[in-house]
């Protein structure tokens, strides 16, 4: 029997405790290296989570434990998986593990098998990609298509989008690359214009994204792209595929050459394994890239429904970050992936961990009385080092740091400079850093001092694969589900983004009055 | 006679006192409409910082202005721009603004005049790009170079950046654009090959850009980039610039087709007026769109020495982030620019802020007993909407907001749909945000509702042209100068990066033990 509690209801959150750890000191020495060795975690596609340099020890670890039992993580993730209604806001099932394996039961709903459904959507796609490509489908000159842009916003947009450009290189370089990717995703018109000004349109194919088919900003830029296509003498309906649900108005339509589903069990920042992701990454890479993409997802998501926390890499960072942002009172994550491809995936787990866990209400609409889920951002490594690292070394706050790394690089062209590559320098950068932070280095001349005691992990690859980033992806899902488990908050709705929308319209309606209008004058509206 | 306090010394800031203020009540109704009318202050290019929803009113405005008075802010920046030694840390002056205007006295160093100096490269860079537009410079086989590579990191790479994607379709649309830039940053080897990969060498300028000539990152990336040349069988020599300082190595080295000079004066986050960004941006645009830029960089420049508070916008933005910061407690900034342009304007602040007040010590180098410096991040609008505003409306903690945007779009292209245009409805929704942070929207479903009291202000403009750039360059670079006196911190020197470099060199000659050997060996360094 499941009983959803707030955190601070937990006799074992009532017990946690720092004590006496320090992790300066934990990390110094022999003692250090013991710990580099002993506290990792197996996550999929051969890759290690390395917690040494949290704030935790084995005693700690225990409390943790303990937390995670009393807040049944593992049985709630069950209960998701198995097709409970966890989204009790929008009173929806959450099935999004579905579109890359099946952890439970058979779900069934809207008269299909869901896993069935997921699968048959990824088949249909994976073919129409293979026609595309094969040049079966052409434009109406016969051309093949080169290029796919992507019309979508949020959860259409920002994991499809950072997919593309962690696997666009490994793709070239492993000939897996068949069209250039591009996205279009803001209202503002000089968006749209630049990417249609730097394609070849006749040889374009668009996806356009929306599950309800209603979203504003998507819809205005599928009239801007289809209005550009008229004027060049285009016929947009054979320019464009849909992914949408069912039930759309999109669904049916003659406007598109195909329309492929997801459906209502699917968030948008949850999407990048359904057909959200599957169309344009299948187009630009096939079908079978994507299907490795979901294998190291799926791979993943099964050792997260481990009960044993030490060996579920998800759990354990999720708990280590609740310990990290409630016990220690850290206010803020940064994402730091040493890894040129994943520039956007910051950007992404931004949107996916922020709006599942910016909440101040549990799953009942109760106001909670502590801390949830905190400001996320980063860059990749080592650029940040050259920008924000200094706040993060000698600032007056302290910021849990997720990194990760890869042994090797993805296009694998490199140059020994001063007797190490690039990639070599790439790997020392970022096990020095986490030394740094933990460690710090006193100095008499306090300016040059470094306090160290600044947690962070790490994630270590062997190479950004399908199957790598699949698993990266899927492990900070879980962790955000996990997190929104101990948090007992709704991670999987997001009524905080109306209001804006409904304010938005009455300002295009002239129904405004006081500030809003006074804004709306000076913005010439 | 200036003296350098702790903030916490100030009887003006002792003084402080948000009293009964509540933002909600003061934004709501007719109150609402006279506050965006009075809460406003005129910056360069036509623009205004409008910051009626922030938490202030004329009792805490006339507190602030005290604290400004207490904290000479304006004797400080005179100091600085009439050549004092302000980074006390590094023993120099900071002229960055010199780049652009001269505010005070003549400042003469290394036997010039500073000014002549700056203005001198500056000329210097644009009769170098009109060469290369006209032809006059060309490659071995006499073609024109299509297309501008910036080689660099952090403050060589981010500024430049941000700027060069702000201006791409201004420039397009306006005839004065004239090669294409791209941007090698990252010591990840495949940052070089996948822009190597994407140009045409040969008709390729190079720009290695590194004010002590011997950053690793960046020198690395200049090795990879020649090897690339030599095998293509292209000289380097004939393909690549320098901006470096007149006493680097790089200076009179006869691998470069020409050199360009910055000097110690000038900090790497603050170098996107100097040659750093002189030389990307006058190959890419031509130096007259530069010398614009620049133009409303001065002109902003001119408003931040006004003396009246009221009518210093960035004086009394610093003001109110510190009083949001240091008496509201609120953790982070976020930067929301509703303009695609500007995708890259946030994480060049985020380097220009937390690099510079990211600081625990004073500048005499003693511990200071409050917080300084925020997290900085942002994604334009529309997008960040569909992303983290989730958080940024209902999440547990407060983040005050700096909106932009620009009555216009750049390019000019724009549909109408329900009755709007894509600008209008870009427009509309920045406007529905600030309302809807500042004011909420009660409702019995507290999932629902919606608590308001979360700050903003917006910078409106007529359109992003280079000066509207420029001002809005400047008008940050000051805020974080003016917000740095104020916490009493060095805000040019960044003592905190050190640390990891003296470790990754250890790392890479392998001299190394405990969790950093660990590390490194997990890593296969």
């Amino acid at each position: 029997m499941i009983s959803w509690k707030n955190l601070d209801t937990l006799e074992s959150y009532d017990a946690l405790d720092a004590g006496e750890f320090c992790l300066k000191d934990a990390m110094s020495g022999e003692n250090g290296a013991a710990r580099v060795k002993k506290y990792t975690a197996k996550m999929a596609a051969g890759m290690d989570f390395n917690y040494a340099a949290r704030p935790v020890d084995d005693g700690i670890l225990e409390q943790l434990k303990k937390l995670a039992e009393e807040a049944q993580l593992s049985e709630k993730f069950a209960a998701l998986y198995n097709g409970e209604v966890i989204n009790t806001g929008e009173k929806r099932m959450v099935l999004h593990h579905m579109t890359r394996g099946q952890l439970g039961d058979a779900v069934t709903a809207d008269g299909a098998d869901k896993r069935e459904f997921y699968l048959a959507q990824q088949k249909a796609i994976a073919a129409f990609a293979d026609r595309v490509h094969s040049g079966e489908i052409t434009n109406a000159a016969g051309e093949k298509f080169t290029t796919v842009v992507q019309i979508g916003i949020g959860g259409s947009d920002l994991g499809p989008r950072a997919m593309y450009l962690s696997l666009e290189n490994w793709a070239k370089k492993n000939n897996t690359f068949y069209m250039d990717a591009r996205f279009i995703s803001n209202v503002d018109p000089d968006d749209a214009s630049a990417v249609l000004n730097g394609i070849d349109a006749a040889k374009s194919i668009f996806v356009l994204v929306s599950k309800s088919g209603t979203t504003l900003e998507t819809l205005t830029n599928e009239a801007f792209v289809k209005d550009a296509l008229k004027k060049k003498g285009l016929d947009p309906a054979k320019h464009m595929i849909a992914v949408t649900s069912e039930t759309s108005p999109l669904a049916k339509s003659s406007d598109y050459l195909a329309a492929f589903f997801m459906d209502d069990y699917i968030g948008g920042r949850y999407s990048s394994t359904s057909a959200v992701g599957g169309a344009v990454l299948s187009l630009a890479f096939g079908g079978d890239v994507f299907a490795r993409f979901l294998n190291g997802a799926a791979e993943e998501d099964k050792l997260a429904a481990t009960q044993d926390v030490l060996d579920n890499a998800d759990m354990l960072d999720a708990l280590i970050g609740v310990y990290e942002r409630n016990i220690l009172g850290y206010p803020a994550t940064a994402v730091l992936p040493y890894s040129q491809a994943l520039s956007r995936f910051p950007a992404h787990l931004q949107q996916l961990d922020m709006e599942s866990n910016g909440k101040s209400v549990n799953r009942f609409g109760e106001p909670v009385d502590y801390v949830t889920g905190p400001v996320i951002f980063g860059e990749p490594g080592t650029n940040g080092q050259h920008s924000f690292y200094q706040l993060l070394h000698q600032g007056t706050d302290i910021i849990p740091l997720q990194f990760v790394g890869f042994k090797a690089s993805q296009i694998g062209n490199d140059v020994d400079i001063q007797g190490s590559t690039s990639q070599q320098k790439l790997c020392a950068n970022v096990a020095a850093q986490i030394m740094a932070f933990a460690c710090g280095k006193q100095s008499d001349d306090l300016n040059k001092n470094f306090e160290g005691n600044r947690p962070s992990s790490i994630i270590i690859g062997e190479q950004l694969t399908p199957e790598a980033l699949g698993a990266l992806l899927a492990h900070f899902e879980n962790k955000v589900m996990f997190q929104g488990f101990l948090w007992n908050v709704n991670s999987f709705d997001q009524e905080g983004v109306q209001l804006g929308k409904v304010l938005a319209k009455r300002v295009l309606a002239h129904e405004t009055d006081g500030a809003l209008r006074a804004y709306s004058d000076l913005l010439n509206i």
